[in-house]
């Protein structure tokens, strides 16, 4: 029995039209979109399209040509970050952030960004209030993660967000955690740049992401080249998407996107989140009754998929080796990219094993996972 | 009859084992290198692994550690050209740059580099002589493309290696009309940075490219975020491949580009070399004597496999359309991302009608080609 329990690094497997549609896109349009006026050229660009519809549609984004492909939420954040701030602004950010976001602030700072850190409870959960606290004439963007990739907490981001929009700032929301787990609207929360991964939650291969850019938002990109069309300036193109979209497009991977974004809509992501909920809850309840084990985050009400413990005398790296090698389980250990949230649960520098189950799992995967670890460290 | 003679933009097909490796890594693969301690995990670093490794020698990179993956030949540039100037250097570039060079080069000069455009002749070639007197103490770098997307020119990079060598600055190649065509060591052409994409000559799928950097030369990062280990520091790693590799790597894409090396190496770059050659040679032939036809570029001699013309009494944008809507051929048509071009041959701003063969079209395929091209224009 092979147990695949790393979701929140990335979804696996993936729902079977993904794999078609990729290959599909490969073998029968091939091409890249707007480089050729012929009919596979304006295959590859409808695929795009389309794509490009889906995910607007699926996050409430009202003119589709603000929502950009990217390679990954990574760039989605730089572009974000880059393409927005300039010395001399202020950030507000939280302590509790991944390094995809975290390092990008960071060097932001180098260059003149002025940025608070805001804390979090021990949890992991910050506070709209500390936020609020935090806010200055000058904070032109407020920028956190929905959902935690260590400990699954939830922000309170539609608060946040009304936070920045009285102080002025634009709300930065990177989604990689929530994104096809939550629903997420734009307009209704009050979003400004929605930055989110196509191979997590949404069930697209890895190269893929997004950055949502709200209306008015003017970005620099971060990096500039061929568009396919207007090609006669030096200048990049001033109109949406190709602004920020240069280079040949990804098209067979986004093809799968939109595959994977087709499959959250034919299944009701409501469906999709209470299975997910359902085996969350059955992995708490078997982790919390363990012995010696210690569980970080929220154990109850709202929360991701991504469940961070440590087991007293072990620790996590051999808990993850005895876990593959004897189990064939997949899970996750040490800091995950994210070491300023270890600093805020207390499980810094050694980590935690992180469990983080998909809507491909099923219960038998969880008892047999907590089962694998009974053994282990009884 | 289907013919594609667009494998300038990318080629198509690719050879088959490149989708069965894409869609065997999405299927069995799936997940991140370097995020899991796992076997899968393990598995899918293998794979970048030997891509990287197989890139490596296929470029005489001898430290395959300096040969980053990026998600476009045009991401590899702005990297090579963000990564390495600074304010108050100087540049030494042409006047028949792909925008993909041309536009990054753009933005530089707008934050204070210095960029020198050396003309070309009238078919598209620069001298290394022009290049040489362009030079200035300050040059920190000379940077053009080996092969011309529009006029098929080939650049006499290796001489004018020499020159930048001589000059005390570094060497950047936009190889991705070359790679996979020529061969190109890095180490005895004197090429410090190479920039190429993965879904041209490379076989690989789009969402592919690939940056040689040279020993020694340090890079600031055009984005940050996680790159798996090396997580606790508020900096990206000093490591290479990780310092200039954020993000979730996009595993099934090189597993696709891995494949298509492999397939050249197999089939021999020289093979593969030699009937593009006869193919262009036939192109050249049955164009240059049709009636009101001119022909732009190199017409004999070492060039590569982009050949462009425009027809009397006919614009390239309805010569493309009849060619695509009647005899179902695909060919690029208008200024192919590269204004300069046109600006140097003098075809802006109508642009040409570009034709690409590429290793999987047959002498058959040109004739019908150029039967219909006669047909159409007589």
């Amino acid at each position: 029995m092979s147990v695949f329990l790393d979701n929140a690094a990335t979804s696996f497997p993936k729902p079977d039209a993904v794999y078609q549609a990729m290959d599909a896109a490969m073998r029968d349009v091939g091409v890249a979109p707007g480089r050729g006026g012929y009919r596979q050229s304006l295959a590859a660009a409808r695929i795009v399209f389309e794509a490009r519809s889906a995910l607007a549609r699926f996050f409430g984004v009202p003119d589709s040509s603000r929502l950009i492909f990217t390679h990954s939420a990574t760039e989605s954040i730089n572009i974000a970050v880059f393409g927005l701030l300039k010395p001399g602004d202020h950030v507000v950010s939280t302590c509790v952030e991944h390094n995809a976001l975290a390092r990008p602030l960071h060097l932001a700072k180098k260059r003149g960004v002025d940025v608070t850190f805001v804390p979090s409870d021990s949890c992991g959960i910050v506070s709209e209030r500390d936020i609020a606290r935090a806010m200055r004439p000058d904070t032109r963007l407020v920028a956190l993660a929905h959902c935690s990739n260590v400990t699954g907490a939830v922000q309170p981001i539609a608060e946040i967000a009304e936070v920045a929009r009285i102080g002025g700032a634009l709300f930065l929301v990177d989604a990689a955690q929530s994104a096809g787990f939550f629903p997420i609207d734009v307009e209704s929360i009050g979003i400004d740049l929605l930055a989110a991964p196509g191979h997590k939650g949404l069930y697209g291969p890895p190269g893929t992401g997004i950055l949502a850019v709200g209306a008015g938002i003017n970005l620099e990109p971060l990096q500039v080249g061929g568009t396919g069309g207007s090609a006669s300036t030096p200048e990049p193109p001033e109109q949406m998407p190709e602004r920020l979209e240069s280079g040949t497009i990804n098209t067979p991977a986004i093809a799968g996107l939109k595959a994977g974004v087709e499959f959250i809509e034919a299944t009701g992501l409501e469906v999709i989140r209470a299975k997910e909920s359902v085996l969350v809850g059955q992995l708490l309840e078997g982790l919390h009754g363990m012995p010696g084990v210690r569980l970080y985050g929220p154990l109850q009400g709202e929360r991701g998929a991504a469940i961070s413990f440590n087991a007293e005398g072990h620790d996590p790296a051999s808990l993850g080796f005895l876990l593959d090698s004897t189990y064939d389980i997949s899970v996750r250990v040490g800091l995950h990219c994210a070491p300023d949230v270890h600093r805020s649960i207390g499980s810094y520098p050694e980590g935690t094993v992180r469990v983080s189950p998909g809507f491909f799992n099923s219960e038998t995967d969880i008892d047999y996972f907590l089962r694998a670890l009974r053994e282990i460290i009884s």
